[in-house]
Formats: C-alpha cells, structure tokens, sequence
C-alpha cells in the first residue's frame, strides 16, 4: 500500500508538472490513508483546482506509463536538478556519491522508492485528492512556504469510500464541535489554553457521571479520600515525580520569595516551593502513613476524583482529549500478597461494568499487558519476587477473566507492570481508557507498612487503577460515541416543555411540577412552535413535550422522541410509565 | 471589669514578689477574659505553683490594701526602679517629663492606670491564676523570655465558673481534636501545612454535604458550572485581583522559564504565569462572556463548589477554620434590576433554611448590612445610582425577611454592599458563615451585558453568594457544634455492626445486606464485646447492633443508639422503621 501510495504522489507531481509552468517540487512522500507533495508554482493552486488535477491524473494512470529507476552521480543529479532548488537543498545533505532518482514520464525525481512498475497497477477509483494547506519546506519555518496538495488512497473504491464515510461521521461527531453547538464547555485564552470551563449543561453531565462514579464506588466498598491541588516540592522529591516527571508538570511557584528577590539571587530562607499536582498518588500515601495499619484493616480502597495539572505542549492540546488540567478517577488499593489476585478480578470486573454502563461494547475491548525488559532489570523499583508474582498474577486475572489481551515485553512502567484498556467507540475507534498498575516505587519511598499476624511490619502491595482514564476524555469519548445524543440517564436536559404560545406557560409550569424528579426545561422564547421543536431537536433532547389549547383541556401533553418522532397525544401518568424505562 | 482584672495584676506581681526573690518585672496588662504579668524569677515558676501563689493573692486582697498613685519625675523613677531592667528599658521610651506609678503594699509600678482604690473592691472568688507560658520582653524574639502568668476574672464567681465551663466544652469541641479522634483529617508538613487531607470518614462526611448542597440548588433553580483551580496572570490583572488583592495570593508559576532563566534575567517571549484561583468569579465571568446573552436567559444562578488557594501567615492557620485551600459553596447570580429583590429574598431564605438543615438556630441568626462610606465614595466602583438601589434594597429585603440585622457604615467592599450572616453553635460562640454581596467591579472591568427588550446593551447586576462560606470551616463548625455526634443522616458510619465473636461474622453480613442502603461497618477486629461497644461509643456511631448466638438464632438484633443506651433486641424490619425516622 504504502508503494501505491507513493507512487501517486509521482504521478501528483507529474500532472502538475502537465498543468502548470515553472513548478518547483520539495518532496512527496507515503502518508496514513494517502500521500502528499509539496511543491511551489507560479499560479496558486485552489481546492477548486483538484477535480482538474484528479482527472489529468486519472488520464496519466490509463496511459500505462513505466517507474523507471535509475542510479546516477551526485554531480549527474545536480545538473538534472539544476532548476529545481529543493531538490539541490535536499542534495546537499547525501553523503553517498550515488544517488537514486525514477522517471515517470517527463517527471523525474529524486527518490529511493520502492515503486509500482508501471501506473496499470494504480486503481483510478481508490484515490481522491483530499485539500490544499501550506506547509514549510522541510517543516522548518525558517524555509519558505509550499503547497501541499494531499491526496487519499486505497486499495479499493470501496476502502476509500468508507474512509470518506467514516471521516464525515467523524466530523460531525467531533466533540469539539458538538461541545459549542450543546453549549457544553469553552475554552478562553485569558484563563489559560488547555483548561475546561464547564457550562451548565457540561457541568451538569459531570456532575451526573461523578454522582454515578462515587455511588457505584461506594457499592464496591471502596472508600473515599479528599486531597489538594498542590503539594511541597519536598514531597514531590520525596515520591520521584520531581526527578522523573518533571518535564511534564507544571514549574513551581515560590512563597515569601519575590520575583525581584530571584532575579536578584537573594535567597529567603522562609520560602517554600509548591508544585501542582500531576498525580493523587502521594496524598494518598501520606494519608495512609499518618496512623499505623493492622493486615485486618486490608485492602484499603481510596478513591477520589482528583484534578491534576499537566504541562502539556501547546501543539498538543486538543479539545477535552488533551488538556492541561483533568481529573483522574483515582483510586488505590493497599492490600496484603494474599488479597492480589481477588483484587485485581474486582478492579477488572468494576472496569467491564462501567464500559457496559455506558454503552461501550465489552467484547470489542482490547487489553495490553505491559511487562518489564528482562534484558534491563536495573532500571525498575522493586524486586524480582515482586516482579514475578505480579506479573504472573496479571497474567493469571487476564486469562481467567477471558480479557482480550496482548503481552507487551519492556512497556512496563519503571514501578511496575500494568493492564492497559482500550475502547471501541461506534465508529470502531480506540481510545486510551482504564489503567491497573502495580507500583513498588512508593512503597519504597515512602516507607509504607501494615503489621502481619506475627506482629511484624510488612510492605503492602499497592495499585493504582483508573475506570475511565480522566473525566475530561472520557466525556469527550462519550459526546464522539452519543454524537451529543446522550442517553436518557446522561442527557443534561431530559425533558423539554414547549408551550404553542405564552399563554400556555402556566401550563407548562405545572407539568414541570408533576415531572420534578426528571431534568426539565420550558422553552419560554417568544418563537413559533416548530422553530421550539427545530431548536429542541437541535439540542438533542431526548423528549419534547408539546402543549397548546387541547393538550392543556385534555390536561395531556403531545410527546416528540428524538430520533422516534411524534409519540401521539398522552397523559402525564402514561409519559411517567414510558420515561420509567429510560432509567 | 479591666480596672479589675488590671488591678489583680498588680496583686499577682505583689503576690510572687513575696514568694520569689529577686524578681524582674516586665509588664501586666488587662486582657480578654482576665489579666496577665510577665516577670523573670531566679527560681522558676511552674504549673504547680499557681495554686500557692493564688492564695497569697488572696491573703493580700483580705489585708485590703489600698492602690496608691504618685506622679514623679522620669529621675526619680530611674532611681526607683534601679534594680528593674525592664522598667528602665520602658522608661527610656516615655517621652514626657513625669511618670505615674502604682503603689500596692511592697510593690510598686510604673504604671498609668487606673486601678481600683483598695484590694477590698477584688472579689477573691470570681478570679483564677490560669496557666504559666514564656514570652519575650516586649513580644520581641530579640529580647530575652520572661515567664508569663495568665490570670482569668470576672465580676462573679459565677461568671467565672460559667466561662471555665465553656472553656471545658470547647476545648472538648476542639474539631482538631476530634477531627483527629475520629480519623476524618490530618494535614502534613511535607504537603504544607494548612492544607488538608480529608481521610475517608472527613471524605464520606464532606460527599454527604456536598450532595446535598448540589440537590438543593438544582432544586432551588441553580445551574451547576465548573471551573479550573489556575488561570492566567492576564486574567487576575483583567479581574483586578492581582491589583488588590496579591498580597493573599499565592505567587505565580512561570511556565516555559527556567528558575536560572530568570536569575540571569533572561526573558522568554514564550513564557506565561499563571496564578492559583483565590476566588472563582472570573471564570464565572468568562464563561458568561463566551456567547451574548438575551434578557429573557435572565437570572442566571450558577453555582460551584470550587476549591481557592489563599496564602495565609502562617500562624494564623488553625484546623479547619483558617486553612491555605479551601473550597468556597459560591454562585453567581446575574439578572436584571427588576429581578434583584426577589433574587435576593430567594438567596436568604435558601441560607436559613441550610442553617435548619444542619441544626441551627436560625433565631439567633445576626446579620451585618455594610454600607458605603459615603464620605468617601472615590474609594469605590459602581456608580451613585447603583449604591443607592443595591444598599436601599438590601435593607428592605432584611427588615422584610426580619433579620436581626445591624447597618455598619463604611464596611462594605470596594465592589459593592453587602449582607454577612453569623451563625451561632450550642455553646452561643458566633460563626461567620454566609455572605451576600453586590459587585458593580467585576461587570465593568469584563463589559458583561444582555440585550434588554428594547435590543439594546444594558450591564447585569451581579450577586456574589455563599451559604456555607468554605465547606472546610462549616465542617469544622459542624464538629464543634455536635462535638463529633452527627446526625444520623450525616455520620460518616450510621450503624455498626458488633459480632460477639467471629463466629457471628457471616450473620453481621447478612444483616448488612439488609440495611445496604446505610453507612454501615461490621467491628471484626479480635476484641471483647465490651471494648468493642466502647469503640463505637468513641466513634459516635448513631447506632450500634449486637449480634451472638441469641440474636442469630432468633433473627434479631440487640440495638444501642447513642445517648440512648440499650433499646433491647429487635428484628431488622422493627430497627428499619427506627431508623427510617432518622433521615
């Protein structure tokens, strides 16, 4: 595929070459789903400009033209070159002396390969010019700017069509988009790129799936714990975060120290650093190591829904999929050897029943168990013992829980080995969700002990585990797998009232009262009545219950269901019977 | 009383002149509650003294002597007070030429007054020698430590019983102590101090008032919103924040700028600040200006319970009541004037009735109403206009509502006016909590509007509000004022279960699985019967439930309540319908 691909990006260039005059091409290599060229003409080329380029390019295909390869010298090629400047910029930096260029057609150039043998062997259906952006020759901005035309290929018509398909639902089902168009959540430079400010409807389904998080968690006899947001720098060098994570925390801020004071090399003896938190973990320890602890008090289940902060780079921000402040729903277990095994099947079976809970396919899940690099063992906490008998232990969970699930040599944490969780979401896309992972650092560190029924102390063995990952993401997964249409139960509004007029609002209000239990709205604008409808099929709320002259006589209400229609006209008492089963 | 309690001073400083040789004396003063005198005694003074020394005072104060003023010049009194190095260190602040001194009995003071004429006017009963604590001369760590002697007085040995009573019952209500007893917090130094770890009893306790406060605003018509805990500097200058309020902010961290960068006063264009949220109202404010906004979305009532960092001096921290982080129970309410009355009305019936809610006595409620200095009108934001509306307002609405309400001129905030609640706890001592407040600053400096009706920009009024204050400080109040026996609805554990021995672990089970919709714990710690109910007496659990061999076989359960003592045995459907009062 990827020698299909590149070779279209010849015959990109070399239909260009055919249409426009005086082209200087940069490079044009394979990409994922397609390829691209990069190349500067005299007359700009458009979106408008592909279908054309597309067609001389189908024309190109048919006339079965040959890749020929061909070895020649460095001087050779620079004289080939002489009028195509990138090429002698990309010449510059070969050190052999012989260099490789392919003809196809007038086209020549400089290129490895491989190739097809000849353009009868590229399917004139399974390739689409896909758009037109600029971009830096060599990606340094330093350099000037090209034209990169990007194209798309397959093997099959019908492979491209579907990545066509899939990438318009993808679009449309982009959080980001939705996210406004729900009104969800924004972002706001002055506050900060990469923070969430959470609208009301966005906060609302938050605080729906935390309440549902801690509930199911209360359920599983996990126990709650409540940490800040910032931390000592002393502890954070006391954990290792300091020594190994830095790079992706955020700096830390100095009390009792003025900026003047540091500009100036004054020390003051009275400050402090204090750090962000990029993990819960530590507060969690220190909990623990503020009493002393019994084996009959094990295992311990602390969860907690902890924001932390991260110094993601700005290029990698993305929506709520990649932000610089998340909440991890956090928990750690601290139990004795003897609870591993029982604990791990809890861990994986609370991770399969929220996936069901909300409405991931469970069989569709794939799990990646990373282990440690035998060959490198000094690099990792811990001792072999604990190595051994977690990692087969792991092994052991993933097999009997039937997990679909990939060993991965060396993909270990440096304190300890873990199962990683991915999704599918309805397009078939993977996302990042839960994490179980055994960690020795802390322990370690932190000197953590419970007294064994000989009275002795022992180290517990402590994991870390997260169900969904981070709040943010997996609300983004959720807005992406829905495409906004959450759930009855998920749903920030469930109900919408719409009065025909405003003489009906008392109406309205009244069935609001009879409906309390439930997230309802009036839609009170001044707007006719399928403008409301419009608006409220818009929002994607779930039903809407229209009300006028015959509704309020018959005290009933005409029922609307997304994505069903029109329900007929029904009494409260027959709505409350449907809506029973949404929940 | 303070000629009083300054008088006993005196008598104390006399009394140890007569039991100690060679004593320096520093100063005596008044004090809240009592008296004080800081002295230097070769022999030093211990806890075990105070008794001795007490009734020497006592013997003076019967001999009846009298107080006796002189005026002598600054010479005069060098020479007097030759042998007294902290009186001559005094001396050489007066500036004037004359000085007064006290004469009582053998002791003499350089002193202004004024005193009682004789000790026959001291009631020997109605004053205490209290405790024994070192302080330096003048409150100068420079200067050496003098031991100071606490005394406490009041008119009547009643009073002073009454005072020493309370003082019992709230060293006992300490929610340090308690908090500590019943493992719901702890803080620790290498997070930094006045930052609390809430431990899973603190943690369950806060989930349980939290939910309940978030149920309550949805069901008073509150939106949820939900912001970040960082923000950038830009935004705090923006909001006027960094302008007036730093100096209890925590310093910024600089981001993409090295500690050395900025030692060697490199800039780095890229860099940003960004500062810890000591308040949340510009993210309310940002999220209202994401998108314009019609009068008919108005009012709009959002709320967060939202986590702030503010640096307070180290000592004034103190528990749960003054801490570096805390998380205030804020909305923002943002409507039109015609809406300002009934909003504020709706605002003060919410807050009494939370203050019900949790057991309050909502009679003994005082409220403050701060007004303008309107001498100094320059000092604040807003115009004449919307003081006079918001403070005439805020006045109608408390007499309407009949608040025990006092007008204080000259404290409100620059921003705006203002209502404070003070809540009293089971001992009378008063709890700043809920606060009710204008800000004219905050939409002037971020231009908020809506379109009114007439199409037209007109600005909102905006009402800062909290019930609660800071969910820390409530609970710590909470602590104090049940003295660690909540409720049954809020009690981190409702019920436990005491197995007589573990062979009655698998039927406290069961009867867990029938109350499963209560906090509820089995004791299986290997203990008597006896410790174990004693433990859960200490723990304050509302309910505790014995079970043996009687009550398995007859499918019962021998019920404590707390304070209540023995309620006999019962079976679950009977303590079901206990407990189903509780809540």
């Amino acid at each position: 595929m990827e020698t299909i691909r590149h070779s279209l990006a010849h015959i990109l260039a070399l239909s260009i070459k055919e249409l426009y005059s005086n082209v200087k091409f940069g490079t044009g290599p394979a990409i994922d789903n397609g390829f691209y060229y990069d190349l500067e003409t005299e007359k700009p080329i458009t979106e408008e400009s592909l279908k054309k380029i597309e067609k001389k390019m189908r024309e190109i295909i048919k006339k079965d033209i040959a890749f020929e390869k061909e070895q020649i010298t460095k001087e050779q090629a620079k004289k080939l070159f002489k009028d195509q400047p990138y090429k002698l910029e990309i010449l510059k930096d070969i050190e052999t002396d012989k260099v490789t260029i392919y003809k196809t057609g007038d086209f020549i150039d400089l290129c490895g390969g491989p190739h097809v043998e000849s353009t009868k062997e590229l399917n004139s259906k399974a390739f689409k010019l896909d758009k037109v952006a600029g971009a830096y020759f060599r990606g340094n901005e330093n350099n000037p700017m090209l034209t990169r035309i990007y194209g798309l290929a397959f093997n099959t018509e019908e492979e491209l069509e579907n990545f066509l398909k899939l990438r318009e639902e993808a679009e449309k089902r982009d959080h980001r988009k939705i996210g406004k168009d729900l009104d969800l959540f924004n972002t706001d430079e002055e506050v900060g790129i990469g923070l969430i400010l959470w609208h009301p409807k966005g906060a609302i389904l938050w605080r729906i799936i935390e309440d549902f998080w801690y509930k199911k968690h209360l359920e599983n006899d996990y126990e709650l714990v409540r940490t800040p947001h910032i931390g000592n720098r002393r502890l954070w060098e006391h954990s290792g975060h300091w020594g190994f994570y830095s790079s992706s925390m955020y700096p830390p801020l100095e009390t009792g120290q003025s900026l003047e004071d540091l500009q100036n090399k004054k020390e003051n003896t009275e400050s402090e650093q204090f750090l962000l938190k990029p993990m819960n973990c530590p507060f969690h320890v220190s909990i623990y190591n503020s009493k002393p602890h019994s084996y009959r008090e094990l295992p311990l289940r602390w969860a907690e829904a902890g924001t932390v902060y991260r110094f993601e780079k700005k290029g990698e921000l993305s929506g709520l999929t990649r932000v610089r402040g998340f909440t991890q729903d956090d928990a750690h277990i601290i139990c004795r050897k003897d609870q591993v095994e029982e604990e791990l099947k809890k861990v994986i079976d609370f991770i399969l029943f929220m996936y069901k809970a909300f409405g991931f396919d469970v069989e569709s899940v794939n799990v990646y168990l990373s282990l440690r690099d035998p060959k490198d063992k000094d690099k990792y906490a811990g001792n072999d013992a604990g190595w051994n008998f977690t990692e087969s232990v792991l092994r052991k969970v993933a097999k009997e829980k039937k997990l679909n699930f990939k060993e991965e040599l060396g993909e270990a944490a440096f304190y300890g080995p873990k199962l990683d969780f991915k999704i599918k979401d309805v397009l078939g896309r993977e996302w990042q969700c839960s994490t179980l992972q055994f960690d020795f650092n802390l322990p370690e560190r932190f000197n953590m002990t419970f007294v064994n029924e000989k009275g002795e102390k022992e180290k517990p063995y402590m994991l870390h585990r997260a169900l969904f990952g981070s709040f943010e993401r997996f609300i983004g997964l959720l807005i992406e797998h829905y495409a906004g249409a959450f759930p009855f139960w998920l749903s920030p509004i469930q109900i919408k009232i719409l009065p025909v007029s405003d003489k009906f609002i008392d109406y309205a209000k009244e069935i609001k009262e009879q409906l309390k239990d439930y997230r309802i709205q009036i839609s009170d604008e001044k707007e006719t009545i399928s403008k409301k409808i419009r608006q409220g099929e818009m929002e994607k709320t779930p039903y809407l219950l229209i009300v006028g002259e015959k509704e309020e006589t018959a005290k009933t209400i005409s029922i609307r269901k997304r994505s069903h229609g029109d329900l007929g006209t029904k009494t409260i008492e027959e709505f409350k019977n449907i809506i029973i089963k949404e929940k």
